[in-house]
């Protein structure tokens, strides 16, 4: 660990309960390896307190940014002067912090982090065909970033029919070139196909989608990361597909939020080599 | 450093500018060598957010304490749900914890740093006599930390008379029993003399008081940190005294800090040993 002194840089890790946290164990033990002066430290802020404690952690003089988490994301959403694309699509923030105006601007990493694991796998996304099933906060962040990324077509699927059509709405209106289907969850013909859902992370869980409609040149992702092989992914391995595990979706965002906060940056295999946790 | 993770206790240190810090440096590497999960951290708080800051850090569900000090330590009296003896007589507080009930209750540990390296040089303070050269925060803190420990007399000095005019009347409020003094700082015929004006931290400063009527066999103590031996410390030990550092003052008031906030314990020599810093 970096020893924490005067001109430490807090990364306040916002959420509660705070006992699951993985952040700081990722990012700290890098920013000693790197010799960066900061730490992620979690704040176990209850919901009634949010709005006035962010407001006054990034009054602090040594705040470099923070990290959002359950229950936070929705409600941070309304507490920003400036939200990314992303944010206003997903209507969640998962990432914050001050501008040189002590401005308070707000991003969404999960997409991203999809995103870059599927493009350093040599894979395209301009012009590429996605389908995401599950439009609740981590699907929308990943529907959002595929559109931003310039995919040609995007299905998405919910449970709940509103939520993607709502969703479907909200990408037509930012990225009114993609190609947006609802209703299906039908992998067929998509190069790119993920389950947004929790389903995976219990044994016995029903498969999200089914896996033998998926072609074999399809890329499957998952965003579960209790499990590391979902049934979802050994059906697709199976038929020959490109896999991405839920985790990688995590490392891969962890450099965009350290560019976010203007920190110096590194690559996903550094971070998972030297993260005190086990994935 | 101990590794911070989501069931890490914070202690916030708040203050501004944070650069001159020294705290994290000494508790963090001894709460790693006892592994202990707890960390302090820098957090500067301007002082206008200081009393809504005080009151939300103090909701986060991981907060273990605060440490206070400039520019806070005045204003947070009047946040205090309950204040000790310490803290009325000086009116200043620099440790805060949250009790059972989530009251706000306060502390104050210069004195206390003061006094337990007295007593650990082997000397009584309880009937002994004390003369204070210096009635501000520091001086009003040993003070009261002399009168709690059983001081039977204490001469009080300032250059503002009425400062130590107003202490002496808290003291004797407080202690009806210590024989209170105020208006000559001459040393002479006490057991202890303390120096808690900032003289001797710049070369050329004026001695606080005269050390010719210092009797040998007097304890001379300082708050001056800056300088290990002052013209003053220097001074009573050509005269044989025993002398007492400004920093014995700090590493001895930790102890009471970490009993404060329930959390275990240690000696100033192991925090001194472990401490990242130069004293």
């Amino acid at each position: 660990m970096v020893d924490i002194n005067g001109q430490t840089r807090l990364i306040a890790h916002l959420g509660v309960p705070t006992e699951s946290f993985k952040a700081p164990m990722i990012y700290n033990p890098w920013f000693a390896h790197r010799g960066i002066n900061a730490a992620v430290v979690p704040m176990g802020c209850d919901v009634g307190d949010f709005p006035d404690f962010l407001r006054l952690v990034f009054r602090l003089r040594n705040i470099g940014g923070a990290l959002v988490t359950m229950p936070h994301k929705v409600a941070t959403v309304g507490l920003l002067d400036q939200a990314s694309v992303a944010v206003r699509i997903c209507g969640a923030c998962n990432a914050v912090r001050r501008d040189d105006e002590g401005r308070l601007v707000g991003d969404m990493f999960d997409g991203e982090g999809f995103v870059r694991g599927v493009l350093r796998k040599g894979r395209r996304v301009a012009g590429a065909s996605a389908l995401v099933v599950g439009a609740g906060g981590v699907g929308s962040a990943i529907a959002a970033s595929l559109a931003a990324a310039g995919a040609a077509r995007i299905g998405l699927h919910d449970v709940s029919a509103g939520a993607a059509e709502g969703l479907g709405a909200r990408l037509r209106q930012h990225y009114p070139a993609c190609e947006i289907l609802t209703g299906s969850k039908d992998p067929a013909g998509f190069d790119i196909v993920v389950n947004a859902t929790p389903l995976g992370m219990r044994p016995g869980d029903p498969l999200p989608l089914n896996p033998e409609r998926i072609d074999p040149t399809t890329l499957v992702g998952e965003v579960v990361m209790k499990v590391q092989e979902t049934p979802l992914l050994a059906a697709a391995r199976a038929r020959g597909c490109e896999t991405q595990v839920g985790t990688d979706m995590l490392f891969e965002q962890i450099p965009a939020y350290l560019e976010f906060f203007c920190l110096p940056s590194t690559t996903p295999e550094e971070l998972r080599r030297l993260a005190r946790i086990e994935y």
